[in-house]
């Protein structure tokens, strides 16, 4: 299949904000990332239009090769409309940096979106997947199947000394990032998280946005992952990344507790407000939406809400935004029209009451 | 009757926010002032303590030969708690400057609220009272007869061609001062509300917020009325003031009519939203609860909102102010305590979303 529209994902939640796994109500989830390139090629800034082409040609020939038929979408993003290449990185299927790129540029999805695999980004290709809860090596086992499955058939430019040769020299050797996603409301509203990011970027992380490189902070989500590759094993990396998790989930823990004990009033206010504007907003666009779903989802695990459910609240983290709510309401009226940034706002906040009257 | 304590009005509705007579939904109330002072005492600024305690007894003895014994309460505010003190200001039975001001000083209530006469204010008598609704004429009727009955037992300062003299020179004549309680969320939000004000300064109109003299805008309220009463008889001043209203309210109703068609989407939100943050709030200040409920009063009147009751938000306008929330939680828990600001929020919170609830 290569076209978005048919992707039949809309409403569902990704696996990545399954709720599931270890420390979730502060690790969202934990994602890996394999950076390949195929012998014979240029790297990307030097490949031409006819060598896109073709190391999609071979991509496309090796998932037909490797998995069974309906197991995988493979969509070309060159050729997808905006909504749905929008839709796709909402997901965090797809980068940011690939639903901008020119020239022939696809990405592999597993059906049950436990991998991704982008064609033509910064390398070649990136092999990435997600998952709920703290358990990178979970991930990385999946993301290392795919990635073995693919060399079967593709020939990975590899250096006996280096390692995977990428496009940029931060990804040589393993080609892997590991991200952990933390939500850290508790962090953020004593004031603490400048300080905590100051830290880990002295430590060699690197902290992003909801959205990775280069993205804002939203909704109090972030990502904290390894900057450089070279040098040291999957595991070791792995395990670098891993070791900073515990304490920050401590950090946050303890802000936690200090807003429910300590600002009570002030925190249960906050939560409960976040909810009342959801639920009665008749407009409302997605950054704000984000803002008070991070506020909602302390309230839950701070014990301060006792409705909605935490899956309520990941089903709108996901589907709250832009493309997402555009697809499904075009699923909904079988309208094919574009809605503007007015509408949107207006459906979103109708989508909003709806589901969390229920 | 000479404590505030024992006053039988606690949580009951003030009658200027009854919500009748013609206009409603624009003019909250109509007012009427009388400045008085009697013959034999200088003015105020010039009164000694004895003059004041002399002035007072006088005024004592003339209600107590007027009016029948349960009929009235005689509240001496120099021996009032602060916060009867502010329980009779938010219900404007008193002006500020009497709450804070120094020596022997009462207000002489009838039980109906329909009159109210302050003592030692900035002239020996002030008399006073609103009722609901546009009808500055009705009020007018209450007050003169009043007065006159006042003016039966205590010889007031009336000079042949100045009429009653005063201790400002603005209030000589009449000593009338008429004042229309206008309710303009829609001229706000448009920003058309200075030119308004200074288009009615121009024509000798004063402008003030819900508390009178130099108090500031509160929740869009607005009290229009005269800046002199010299040389005018009392009719007449009465006409002049209530000549200009008809024109503010058809500029306000111009206003919602553009909101709500115009601006149906922010108007719709901001109004629901409102609603949605009185009901949810945990801790809740007094100003931003008249912001509030200024705007779910809008909301009701343009049909945005189908519940609460335009009642139900009076009563909460008048019993969501500090000192009201105050009486009404030690009468609830017969405890007698102060509660401290922080407190009080949270109490007031409790309160909307009790009262917001049923």
């Amino acid at each position: 299949m290569t076209n978005a529209n048919s992707i039949n994902l809309n409403g569902a939640i990704t696996p990545w904000l399954a709720n599931e796994g270890p420390e979730n109500d502060i690790v969202v989830s934990s994602r890996i990332r394999l950076a390949r390139n195929i012998s014979g090629f240029p790297f990307f800034m030097k490949a031409t239009a006819q060598d896109k082409k073709a190391i999609r040609g071979l991509v496309f020939q090796a998932a037909k090769e490797l998995f069974p038929k309906d197991s995988y979408y493979f969509i070309d993003l060159d050729k997808a409309e905006t909504t749905d290449r929008l839709y796709l990185l909402e997901r965090q299927l797809v980068s940011r940096e690939l639903t901008e790129a020119e020239g022939a540029r696809s990405c592999l999805i597993d059906s049950k979106e436990r991998f991704c695999v982008m064609v033509n980004e910064e390398d070649h290709l990136r092999i990435h997947g997600s998952i709920s809860g703290f358990r990178p090596l979970e991930i990385w086992n999946t993301i290392n199947e795919t990635d073995d499955l693919l060399e079967s058939k593709l020939p990975f430019v590899f250096h006996e000394k280096l390692g995977y040769l990428t496009a940029c020299p931060t990804n040589v050797g393993t080609g892997l990032r590991v991200s952990v996603m933390l939500h850290l409301p508790g962090l953020v509203i004593t004031k603490e998280i400048d300080k905590m990011f100051r830290a880990l970027q002295k430590c060699g992380l690197t902290v992003r946005g909801l959205y990775g490189e280069g993205s804002q902070a939203l909704g109090d989500f972030y990502q904290i992952s390894n900057q450089t590759t070279l040098g040291r094993m999957e595991e070791e990396l792995i395990q670098k990344v891993s070791d900073f998790i515990p304490q920050i989930i401590e950090y946050e823990r303890r802000a936690r507790t200090y807003l429910s004990e300590d600002k009570q009033a002030a925190t249960q206010d906050r939560c409960a407000r976040a909810l009342g504007i959801l639920k009665n907003a008749r407009t409302i666009g997605s950054v704000e939406t984000l803002h008070h779903l991070s506020n909602i989802r302390l309230g839950i695990h701070l014990g301060i809400l006792d409705e909605p459910d935490i899956a309520v609240v990941n089903n709108l983290l996901i589907n709250s935004q832009p493309a997402h709510l555009q697809k499904y309401l075009q699923k909904d009226s079988e309208q094919s029209e574009e809605l503007s940034s007015q509408e949107r706002d207006i459906e979103r906040a109708k989508f909003l009451r709806k589901t969390l009257e229920t």
